[in-house]
């Protein structure tokens, strides 16, 4: 038996999750500090690596770590660093973050790659994409990321940042405005709050009878609710998320003709109202040779522990 | 100095053209068969393989041959196979080509893929791409076509047909119908033929003057001279076509973050007219990120070796 360990951990703007992982994929221990404390890196990094170092202690893997991953925001893989990420409060100007960390772990080597990058690497090494060579990871959360995987390997392009399949055009004309300062954005409409939007826009434009109505405020998880207690329009508001997804995938299927998408995310837990509709608009605009073929999965990570293990499936490969 | 060869073949549906290139790219001797005359595979390779064999002799190359590469509609890489290729007359169904003129050439290696898969490759090996790792070829003819090379490899995807970035939504509603049965598709727009279509879409729908009225028949190329000559419905069908280039282009950076978009092809003679509206609308389209940083550059191949080099240069990679 594999008798070494990696550390994975998930920078978030409010918490930083940390992680100790075996080679199967199971977390030993894990515990969580606060990301949005610190104005400045050297503060937030120092409490990091204390952080961790008590983790290995206390799960008894001391010199039994082969090394850290780390999943963040506009993280890039190539130079370890993180840059412009408007969510870390340190993060605004370009930051070192694996050079920083390693060194407040003796050395210990890090990788660093943005969330959907992990996600999927995580889903290659310990979930639904084991054994796939080809496959693209769509994460629906707050917005649309992705990881793309092509032989084997994560796609990180020329600069680092390939894979933001969320700001692709979803609707070319009189799209929504996007927070990248685009419009029509895939991730204005198929992301928890692109549901959310298409609810609020709905119900203005229309008088249809919805349960939704009598909310203040509609988040995507009230919209889920809706169409589990057969509301229509809550119904036709995923049907509308699915075929939107299942278009752009299409897209993305010419390509680079993975074996299949796997979507993850808190989104993707509405797969009873999303799989229908996203294949149908997925095989309608497909080439014919791919029709039927690529298939539609979801991830098999534990919820809770998914951005842990793939932050920590990317320590595997250094 | 490096003293061996590869043959380069290029299947196209009326002609096969044939070339001995040495490593820097310099065709040595090239010949022409004929494609159409053939409605059985057997035969046809009996004679291509003869007429390789000769090109052989004839360029003083016999037993420096590394390899042979080739470039076909429909070709895939993985297998060595061309399915469902419309326009050749043997390939409707199934044609283990590779395999077939390995054992008509005693053993010879044999690597094959589509057109605009071996353009890329040649574009890498002797042309504008030298160097590049990351890079997106696109071929503007008759239709669209494109090679996508990632980390220094062009993308076969998990069942060798990935790339087919002519079948991409360039209009979502009410788009031309396209050959492939969808409608939409950016080749619909923005190949020759696209141009041409467009052409003879807004010459029925407006009443601006403009040389073309005066034609039977329009061809892009007709379109060109037009534009040439300063008609200004023709260099508005320029700039129509470069924005919806561009705008496709894009969507293509946000997945693969290439260094280069390389056009070839016919319809990329124009470039006079096509390169600013591609660049506003590709710039205009991109993550803010990626913003002026996506060079956009045209083929360097010389037109009538450009087939030639691209299958050839496949072989170096037996």
């Amino acid at each position: 038996m594999d008798s070494t360990f990696v550390v994975g951990i998930d920078v978030g703007g409010q918490t930083s999750k940390i992680g100790v992982v075996d080679a199967r994929g199971t977390v030993l221990a894990q515990t969580v500090i606060r990301t949005d404390t610190y104005d400045e890196i050297g503060p937030y990094i120092a409490e990091l690596a204390e952080a961790v170092k008590k983790l290995i202690r206390e799960s008894g893997t001391e010199g039994k770590v082969r090394g850290i991953g780390v999943g963040a925001p506009n993280g890039n893989y190539y130079t370890g660093t993180i840059e412009n990420a408007p969510n870390l409060r340190w993060g605004h100007n370009k930051v070192e973050f694996s050079k920083l960390l390693s060194e407040a772990m003796d050395g210990l080597p890090v990788a660093l790659t943005n969330d959907a990058n992990a996600a999927a690497v995580g889903e290659m090494t310990y979930g639904a994409a084991r054994g796939m060579k080809n496959f693209i990871m769509i994460t629906l959360g707050t917005g649309v990321g992705s990881g793309i995987v092509i032989n084997g390997e994560v796609v990180y392009g020329h600069d680092g940042f390939a894979g933001e399949l969320g700001h692709v055009a979803a609707v070319r004309n009189n799209g929504r405005t996007c927070g990248c300062g685009k419009t029509g954005c895939l991730e204005t409409y198929a992301s928890a709050t692109g549901v959310a939007r298409t609810a609020r826009e709905w119900l203005e434009l229309s008088d249809e009878p919805s349960v939704l109505r009598s909310l203040d405020t509609i988040a995507s998880k009230d919209v889920y609710e809706a169409a589990k207690d057969g509301d229509k329009l809550a119904l036709k508001i995923f049907e509308f998320t699915g075929k939107i997804l299942g278009r752009s995938f299409a897209d993305f299927i010419a390509f680079s003709s993975p074996e299949a998408i796997v979507l993850f995310g808190g989104l993707a837990r509405a797969k009873e109202f999303l799989t229908e509709p996203i294949e149908e608009a997925m095989n309608a605009n497909v080439l014919p040779l791919w029709r039927g073929k690529v298939k539609l999965i979801y991830s098999q990570l534990k919820e809770s522990d998914a951005a842990i293990l793939g932050a920590s499936a990317l320590a595997w490969e250094l």
